[in-house]
């Protein structure tokens, strides 16, 4: 199989660290001369590109749990790609493989930073949305953290998104009453008739939370996957049960804050709640990613989790993609289509 | 044995519901008619009696872990007296018993709530302080929330006072480097002098507690137990580990506020750091406080676990001796002393 890979091909790289909401002035789209495999390594194609909200914090400076992104230096992020050419790298051209490369038309990999994906499984783009990172952090944040049980109520913020909507549809398998905020009368419906909800809220529309919540969750909460924090979280702590969990996975309303965002002060709360407030990071579960996956293969094969991507087309279109994030523009997983499979 | 019971005696009532600190406007001194055990029940004859920070949420109307003082009504609170009348009550005067009693000189309770007291097994006060409540928050806010771990840093606030106290010398035991934040030269002086902890930081005369705790936790904070809550708790958070854990038991520094407190909103550290920050009360695990007792009582005996009294003489000061707790006026447990005992 022989491919041809033109000499020259398009890469984002950071072109200065944002302040407050990302624009498009802080990407840079170059071209770049296309790189060759060092041994034990593969050229990958991209297909597919994953814009997630955590890559905010690669764009500050500074140390947090993902490394900083350097100012002119390409971006990184999730890939599905296919091998086109192989240095040793334990693939062959034709393969399908996931990992974390360069928002880039061609990029190298080690192979064994990659992952061979089954093109027959499922759509390719869902290893990264519900078979990938999102569809894990909803399986470990929900069965290992927050941990809801039948009977139960579960709320979960950021609800339609790419993690939110895997989580609350995990959390009603379980047995749970699941309530969903979410930004749009849209999402809503859709949490609600396809993904079978028990009730979503419209932040956007919705003055008082606690007063929704009321509502949504007559019984208080006692399960809690925040992605969102902020306001809704403040009104959700004020509802929580005696023994609550709280899943700290993601505070999406807080990333691009200039200022150190304050709040009410709520540990006085978990207190008298003996409830317990937990923050945690997908990759820490990594050993148990191929079961967590497998098993919710066979429930979107059984039809028990539902899923929807939105699909922006061309790298080109990346930053935009990334920034509709925080405006909630997507339902379900935002990736970016680079290309076709072509082999 | 007879005892001559007067027939009238004095007991404090709420005034009011205090604004902000309370002051001895919102405490009242009545002398009632000495009251007489129902059946099942016994007369006691209040020898100490102990004032604790978590009262001030009982001056509150509205729901909390506590049910609130009744204005008019008596206070309640940790006594130990002695039984002077027993109406088929279980125990002959005589006997020393402790339990939740009214802030009176002479009180009745139920036989079955209340507790032998081996008066030679360590001071009458002690079951009110070391080898009662504060004691045992100490133990399993410690062993089971906390859990510091050999090589670990734990930091504990309010490190001086009863509860605080007794929890650093436990995670000492455990193998901990201990940290205490404390409001006087002479507390912190106690605490790395006589209760061995590694390093105090008297927060009155530190302007930028992180820097403080970069000096004292040199490695960071691995286990917080936080009575006080506020601004010394945002520079803890700021300098936790991975897997740090968080005990909240108190927070002294925010129950006077007449507003909401607001500060910082810390949830996204909890991600980054795969914290937890866990709410306790010492309640829950009542069926094994006779088993925490006799391990606390054991490391007093060895020399192992040191602690010292705060003590108010007269009933009638009872009120100054809580407001004090606010002020930080104790080291180690405040009790108020009512009468010696004479049976």
């Amino acid at each position: 199989m022989s491919v041809s890979v033109p000499e020259t091909s398009r890469v984002y790289t950071l072109a200065q660290r944002p302040t407050g909401t990302p624009t498009s002035d802080d990407f840079e789209l170059e071209t770049r001369q296309t790189p060759d495999p060092d041994a034990g390594s593969v050229l990958v194609r991209t297909l597919y590109l994953s814009v997630d909200p955590y890559m905010r914090g690669r764009m500050r400076a500074g140390e947090s749990y993902a490394e900083p992104w350097d100012v002119g230096a390409p971006l990184e992020g999730g890939v599905v790609g296919e091998v086109v050419a192989s240095n040793g790298g334990g693939f062959e051209p034709g393969d399908v493989v996931t990992g974390n490369l360069q928002w880039a038309e061609y990029a190298t990999a080690a192979g064994s930073d990659l992952t061979r994906v089954d093109p027959d499984r499922a759509p390719l783009s869902a290893s990264l949305g519900v078979l990938g990172m999102p569809g894990t952090t909803a399986y470990f944040g929900v069965n290992e953290v927050a941990r809801p049980r039948a009977g139960e109520t579960f709320v979960v913020t950021g609800a339609a998104g790419a993690v939110g909507s895997v989580a609350g549809q995990i959390a009603a398998l379980n047995g749970a009453r699941v309530v969903g905020f979410t930004g749009t009368d849209e999402k809503a419906a859709y949490l609600e008739d396809e993904l079978g909800f028990d009730a979503a809220v419209n932040y956007a529309t919705t003055e008082d939370y606690a007063a929704a919540l009321d509502e949504a969750a007559p019984d208080g909460v006692d399960a809690y996957f925040d992605n969102v924090g902020g306001e809704i979280t403040d009104a959700v702590f004020s509802r929580l049960n005696v023994d609550a969990r709280v899943a700290v996975c993601g505070q999406i309303a807080l990333y691009n804050a200039t200022e150190t965002p304050t709040g009410p002060r709520k540990l006085g709360t978990l207190i008298e709640k003996r409830a317990t407030v937990e923050g945690f990071l997908v990759s820490d579960f990594a050993p148990r990613f191929e079961r967590a996956t497998r098993q919710i293969g066979e429930w979107i094969a059984a039809g028990d989790v539902q899923y929807r991507e939105t699909v922006t087309e061309g790298l080109e279109n990346a930053p935009e993609a990334f920034i509709g994030l925080f405006e909630g523009d997507n339902i379900g997983k935002q990736v970016v289509k680079v290309a076709d499979p072509d082999l």
